[in-house]
């Protein structure tokens, strides 16, 4: 599998992926899940692919090497796009002529046309946008109420996003989540592994420099992966526990019964046949 | 959806299940997907359900009501059965019973036999019992290596799982533990809803008075929701930002270049055909 995170700020865009490709537990490969087209001063543009990688690969070598069409027969690349809502159309067509080739093929061997992406970045004279393009080309964007994309085992490090994310938190402080929230997935699901891809761009540069590459000796990732587990255990263990017999507290488990509907206990008596 | 948990430690056993059924946003319902049989002194288990609710409640139904019989054809229910291991095999036979009558008319509605359930506790003369039933009626067995087991949405809520339990965990922490991984589930997943209904059981008591149903009004569980929210916000706060420049740190997020596969980011210059 796979973990991409994509977040949307004011201040500018922050984007993760992990590397790690399987095709059940005993054909594990690490494959790059980012790309970056950057025409500096012009456009900056990322992307995060998951799903069959077959398919992924295809994607991005049709996107970087045919030629694509609007409705109009217009010839249409993410480098001549206006916007990024048109170079998301583009690699939605990208997605739809792979699907022409391959589609058919895939179904008739049982696998299923499998592949969703994270799509971001500006194009000079409008401002940033975040897209999610699924697997029949389409695509939705991101909005102030839902600052972030996620695609792949989503699920593990989605409270964390919830948690802190808002579209005033800081590039930095976005950065850290995104690691957060991989560290949690990576903690909690073998199919998502190191190195991490992670790509910060700063509203209006139109470029970035702001790239890394993270293994697991990587100095800031393992310090926040032993800090976080360990503030995260200090923070459980300062929670009271919970009061069940005559502790004097103010935040009882148990309050008055007539605001509980009691929970059924089936005991022998009531067993009619058995 | 559904999220239940059910954790084994050498304590007791922790039960916490939500309440919230849903087919499609717009038909919501509360059903309690937790159930006690208990004969104290003699037997105490819970069993928690997940999956297609017609089939839960008739798994039930069949279990409480029905005469079922081992491979010998020696009658055999959850109220006779020598060890949890018997019991479970029970549930499991119910579980077949009931794919017997609407399996194939499920089918071919398109519906999937969908269920599952987690079924632990004690029977007098062995140890506490931890299994995890599946639709086809078989099961495994929680062991110290892996002393719990969740059911229904179960991967929002499992970092903080991995993170506490251990066999050695007490019984109020591990309480405490199912709740904040309930709070994170029902933070970002919709379908899982209160009341909650949470049951604890100390080790060889064969009975239980620790069972309670929770609202959101609860005083323990607004402060736990509360608190944690907060806390996990102070914890996150407290780690220190990525170092992208020349800051003064021990752990730089950008290391030698040496170590690194530097990302590939493909500019204008490098794009032959578009």
């Amino acid at each position: 599998m796979t973990y991409c995170v994509g977040i949307k700020l004011k201040a500018g865009l922050v984007f993760l992926s992990d590397s790690r490709t399987n095709a059940g537990v005993d054909h594990i490969s690490t494959f790059r899940k980012m790309i970056v087209y950057e025409r500096p001063g012009d456009r900056f543009m990322v992307m995060l692919t998951a799903g069959n990688l077959s398919i992924s690969q295809s994607v991005r070598e049709v996107l970087q090497t045919e030629q694509l069409t609007d409705a109009d027969g217009e010839p249409l690349t993410i480098w001549n796009a206006r916007s990024m809502f048109d170079a998301a159309r583009v690699l939605g067509q990208a997605v739809r002529r792979v699907y022409d080739r391959d589609g058919e093929s895939l179904r008739q061997a049982g696998v299923e046309f499998n592949i969703s992406m994270i799509f971001g970045g500006q194009i000079h004279g409008e401002g940033m946008r975040l897209f999610n393009v699924y697997s029949a080309g389409n695509f939705i964007e991101a909005t102030a109420e839902t600052p972030y994309f996620q695609i792949g085992e989503s699920k593990y490090g989605k409270p964390v996003l919830d948690r802190v994310l808002t579209p005033n938190t800081s590039l930095d402080e976005a950065a850290k989540c995104a690691l957060v929230s991989m560290d949690s997935t990576m903690k909690s699901n073998l199919s998502v592994g190191a190195p991490l891809d992670l790509v910060v761009y700063e509203a209006d540069r139109l470029a970035t420099d702001r790239v890394v590459c993270i293994d697991m000796g990587n100095p800031y990732y393992r310090m926040l992966h032993e800090s976080w587990g360990q503030k995260l255990r200090e923070a459980f263990d300062s929670l009271p526990p919970p009061a069940w017999g005559d502790e004097k507290t103010d935040t009882p488990l148990r309050v008055a019964q007539s605001l509980l509907v009691p929970l059924r206990k089936i005991t022998r008596a009531e067993e009619k046949l058995i």
